[in-house]
């Protein structure tokens, strides 16, 4: 292995439309020499063109399309931080030997849906494969739209209540209560999302597909449309196969999006 | 008044770099009439000139700048409710005024910095004045990088613990406790920043002029870079007049940003 630093750009693509790619993206792109992408198997034809569209369009010269596979992960783990822990390590492995092959003075680009920050692990492997200085590595991020930014922006609401506190947050959590303090709360990775036990007065702001053709948006009062939103969402899985949606929930009095007096 | 429906775009800038705007933005920027500015007194040359500056990239032909003066805001309310409603309602009719002059057909621009859905007033503005329904009034919403996301791509940190929870607070609700539940707490809108009473364990992540060329970063322990940070802080309004500044507190446990068995 050679004694050289690779390095990386970690790019935010956003949701699923090309022209959420930022300038800075555009330009992190175009002199890049691979694409490396770890291969979600969750990930289905439908993303995969987009990336494909996305590579096509802003990078300027020939690349390599690296594709690393992802290492099987238990979905309903007894210990969720030594499973997700275990299934990093892997894949850090996998990636680690994937860079090696990046040639002296070449810049390779890892593709992240959304932002890089927000519920991803690309950082954290890297930080990982970075921390065991075997292959010496550099790295930048490249901010990237988000799903909780356009999940506001199609449905035309702020994220916030007026001087108020946002939880972004999983279904998994949200389970064992409203997060104390808040006024707005996000829920994202929510496999399949349970309203049951949340009070039904609360607004509801709902959206899956988010920025792509296929995108479906509902909004209001919990109560009065969770049913639909379940209906909805289901249908939708069944015809694409595979559904990510995102949803805001906002304390009632918050729920026409400007504080009436 | 004429009765034809007045289209506008809220589009989000970015915090500071023009490379920070998406394609979706620059393409919604090309055929704008006229550009509305909320003309904040605290904003700075520094910023008008990036607004400028993006304005004179990327709209296409000849647009109208209307600048519309901020009403004055009581900045120490006793009822900061109250006081925020006051201040919205009078920049209401103030833009709704502006807006006026937008002729059939055309189409309005209204540039946020960050996020249009994050802590900015535009969008409960134009809610309120659609829902006056004096003046006809559509409008979309452009997606923008936020500071936040910014200060993590800067620090190549993820925002979130592994499956854990975010909150989104200012300096304002921080000093009133940690909120219960979160790894990891942003904190903006944080007039002069008070690390008392805070664990000093905890990592903090801070930046100012995030994506600007006078970017100041800093990472480490709460209790070993507070005061440098608060220097640094002082030294760099002095010297620019103004200041924004956005930081990321985490738990310890999550400091190293990859959870470490």
């Amino acid at each position: 292995m050679s004694e050289h630093v690779r390095t990386l750009r970690v790019v935010g693509i956003g949701t699923g439309d090309p022209e959420h790619l930022t300038l800075q993206a555009v330009r992190a792109l175009s002199d890049v020499a691979a694409v490396f992408v770890l291969d979600k198997r969750a990930e289905t034809a439908d993303l995969v063109a987009i990336r494909k569209r996305i590579c096509a369009a802003h990078i300027a010269r020939p690349y390599r399309l690296v594709s690393v596979d992802d290492p099987p992960r238990e979905r309903n783990p007894t210990d969720y931080g030594a499973t997700v822990e275990a299934w990093h390590a892997a894949r850090a492995e996998r990636l680690e030997a994937a860079f090696a092959e990046l040639g002296e003075g070449e810049i390779g680009a890892l593709l992240v849906w959304g932002d890089p920050a927000l519920y991803d692990s690309t950082l954290r492997i890297l930080e990982r494969i970075a921390a065991r200085g075997r292959l010496p590595l550099a790295y930048e991020v490249i901010p990237g739209i988000s799903s909780v930014q356009v999940l506001c922006a199609r449905h035309a609401v702020p994220l916030n209540a007026i001087g108020g506190a946002i939880c972004i947050t999983t279904g998994r959590r949200l389970a064992s209560g409203w997060p104390e303090g808040a006024e707005s709360v996000v829920v994202m990775l929510d496999g399949d999302p349970s309203f049951a036990g949340l009070d039904p007065d609360l607004t509801i702001h709902w959206g899956a597909y988010l920025g792509s053709t296929d995108e479906i948006l509902v909004a209001g009062r919990l109560g009065s449309v969770a049913e639909e939103i379940l209906r909805l969402r289901a249908e939708a899985r069944a015809r694409h196969g595979w559904i990510m949606d995102i949803y805001l929930l906002s304390r009632a009095s918050q729920g026409s999006s400007f504080g009436s007096p």
